[in-house]
């Protein structure tokens, strides 16, 4: 398997996951900042010109960040990163969703690419704050509504918690937010794993 | 069971699946256009404001499109709205996250709510118009790697079906965008439906 990431992008989920199941897989740098998801090379392998993508090593890339993280904890049922129980299973998805879907483009792209939001260059600031604004209303409403304990499912560690993982680093390595206290407490937790510290460790990002 | 949807909304597609299972449901309007997402009554049903919400009838509600589509074709196989190949259900989940994920919030979102988008009135046209140029980009990026029939899985008619099918009708219905020709064709298809129909009569949508 050979995942295609970024350092420091959303691909740190998949990269961490990929960490805890411990089986051989290879790096593949697509630098953003240079435009690399642009050029034909990446675009063979992902034509939505994205990170993380995932070549399973049988010829077959998979793209989009939730069903890459699900389709991993299904696939590694030893590494218990999935819920067998379906209602479990079903949450584990809704967080991913949530976090992919809303968190990151919303209130993360937002801040980190304002000029895709706005034709007005002197409106970048309030585009960058909006996002940030965006996304602590989105923490706040997870802080409020959490029913995990230490992790996002009661149940314990799954993939969703990578997730939850790669928001809560941007808002406080790259944004300068304060995290609600469940959250922060995660982000705690998630930054004790040695999972995670390879990760990091291995894209060159701080601990 | 009862799904929270506003007329035209995304919750179209989870509608459609509803109308396809064809066992009892409930509908409950909420109504966009008056900011009905953020009172009280809602918040209570889903704290994130946002249809589609389907409550299960046992007191749970699950939020998310892609997962609400997925959970509802898992819980029903006998209306074989959900692959049982894993590798086809994986391909399912994808086109969900890039509907959900990618072409609604970037591509529609951009247009519908443009005032979300940028602090300076005057830009919004050119917002609308970035929207509509992301959206048509996405189109074709499926157009390109279709590897579906009619439908969007080879293996036939699925949820993921559902998913499309409203991003299509917002695109030729409320945008003046013309679709890349697999994607015509599907959104004929999904017309010709009985219970895509039902959906958008009900709704008050045209057919
Ligand atoms: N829907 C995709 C989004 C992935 C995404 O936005 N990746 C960013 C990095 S965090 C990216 O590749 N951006 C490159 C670009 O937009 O040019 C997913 O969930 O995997
Ligand atoms: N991530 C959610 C997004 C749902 C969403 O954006 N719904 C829109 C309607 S198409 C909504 O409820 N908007 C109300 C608002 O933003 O105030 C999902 O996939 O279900």
């Amino acid at each position: 398997m050979k995942l295609y990431y970024s350092p420091g992008a959303c691909s740190l989920g998949i990269h961490i996951i990929l960490e805890e199941i411990g089986k051989p897989y290879e790096l593949s740098l697509v630098a953003l900042k240079e435009g690399a998801q642009h050029k034909p090379e990446f675009q063979a392998v992902n034509p939505k010109s994205k990170v993380p993508a995932l070549d399973r090593g049988d010829g077959r890339v998979l793209t989009e960040f939730p069903v890459i993280a699900w389709w991993l904890g299904k696939s590694n049922p030893e590494a218990g990163l999935m819920p067998t129980d379906f209602e479990a299973e079903t949450r584990c998805l809704e967080m991913l969703d949530y976090v992919c879907g809303t968190i990151h483009p919303q209130g993360f792209t937002r801040q980190f690419r304002a000029a895709n939001f706005t034709p007005t260059e002197a409106d970048q600031p309030k585009v960058v704050e909006q996002g940030k604004a965006l996304a602590a209303k989105y923490f706040e409403t997870l802080e409020k509504n959490w029913t995990g304990g230490t992790y996002v499912l009661a149940s314990g560690y799954s993939v969703a918690d990578a997730a939850l993982f790669f928001v809560e680093y941007w808002a406080t390595r790259r944004s300068g937010m304060t995290l609600p206290s469940h959250l922060a407490k995660h982000l705690d937790a998630m930054l004790a794993r040695p999972a995670v510290q390879r990760a990091l460790q291995q894209e060159g990002l701080p601990a």
